[in-house]
């Protein structure tokens, strides 16, 4: 059965996660916005979906995914529903419900990365919000990105099952959403995130490793990877971005 | 095997919601942090135990659970874990996954909540982000209430397997965490809620039911339920409460 990945088009979003982990299986899915508008494809077609008044489990917003007659939204669900079927989740129950609360720490990540641009609504322009953009971007760059990335960079540290990912032997959804959140991040803050090489050692080398496996290093390539820009989560705004002095304690 | 709750000491906060799901199912648990301190209460223990470095799979932030020798963390995570085990979740793939996905949406409005009084960082105080705050809290409630709670009204009147509930033909975490989430938002912004009953008259009901049942009842008369407060997630700040005019649409 194929999968159907509903998300916004033009952007990488939410909707990244969820392909990152569908590219790296090599799963069967569309992208279901990408198709023409006569095979159900365009934003039309997806606000259409979303307001549909027949669905008895409506979701909030997209992304959402169908997997024949089943449909699941939330990124982190779904990827919890995906992860074992693609063979990206970690054996057993301490692993797998540490890998749940790691994937859900990356989505708060996310939200907090999106309302440094953000922080007075989401329905208002950034140009209308950027005395407070700057103030959130501040404290974002010089206390929230050493406390999220450095306790990534502690998981892989402590990972009793071998260096190298965040949890198991082995790579999972949480690996490539640490990918994914550090190169947005990257992108987004690039004086910011300065001192991530130095600091989080690990991590740099597990983003480096997700980069390099043959499926991502394919999808990356190709016109499937929509490349970042101003209307995704994460926005390169140069007077949001300000030198990271940050450093991460080894606990 | 006594649940063991860490949650910080002297707020309702995140720790609410697996709270309210314990007490439903008369579950055996202990709320670690009100424990003496010869016991291993006090926030101190708390923080000690946040930076052991020997625990293998750390949490980023409490709430965490301990059932026996597992460690689980993030509020959605412990309860998609406690749920089947209480009999608060609901049957069959597709309410399983449609309640993660009620559930993660909860926790979304949970973190806009709280964002409308710290709106640039949650490491400053109030007092230093005042003015974004008031813009941030015009914002949700003019924008945000309407839409969260419209979304979950619309679940309600949707739920195929009868009107009550969110999900499903009996009580789950999602309804004593939608109670939880009403009541927070009517402490915060009674001028703002002020359309709600007429706006969502079922999850108005919902609410209701919840809080006659005999164990949440006694729960909420007890001390264990501690006052909403000005250092959780909903404030009351005058200020920041202003009349709400929302409307809901039925779709």
């Amino acid at each position: 059965m194929t999968y159907q990945l509903h998300y916004w088009p033009g952007l990488q979003g939410r909707g990244e996660f969820i392909r990152l982990a569908l590219e790296e299986a090599g799963a069967d899915y569309v992208d279901v916005v990408r198709l023409p508008k006569e095979q159900g494809g365009g934003a039309g077609a997806l606000m259409k979906a979303m307001a549909d008044p027949d669905q008895p489990f409506p979701p909030f917003a997209p992304p959402f995914l169908k997997d024949g007659e089943l449909i699941i939204f939330q990124t982190t669900n779904i990827l919890a529903y995906l992860a074992p079927r693609l063979g990206l989740a970690p054996e057993g129950e301490q692993r797998r419900v540490f890998a749940a609360g790691l994937q859900l720490t990356i989505a708060d990540a996310v939200v907090e990365a999106h309302d440094t641009h953000h922080p007075i609504a989401g329905g208002l322009y950034y140009e209308d919000q950027k005395a407070p953009a700057k103030a959130r971007a501040a404290d974002f760059i010089a206390h929230r990105l050493p406390k999220y990335l450095g306790f990534f960079e502690r998981v892989i540290r402590r990972n009793p099952d071998g260096p190298g990912w965040a949890v198991g032997d082995g790579l999972t959804t949480v690996d490539l959403s640490l990918f994914q959140l550090v190169a947005g991040l990257t992108y987004a803050f690039p004086r910011g995130m300065a001192p991530f090489g130095n600091a989080c050692p690990r991590l740099s080398r597990l983003c480096d490793a997700v980069k390099a496996r043959p499926n991502i290093a394919a999808y990356l390539r190709s016109d499937r990877r929509i490349p970042f820009n101003e209307t995704g989560i994460f926005r390169y705004y140069p007077e949001l971005d300000q030198d990271g002095t940050w450093v991460v304690e080894e606990v």
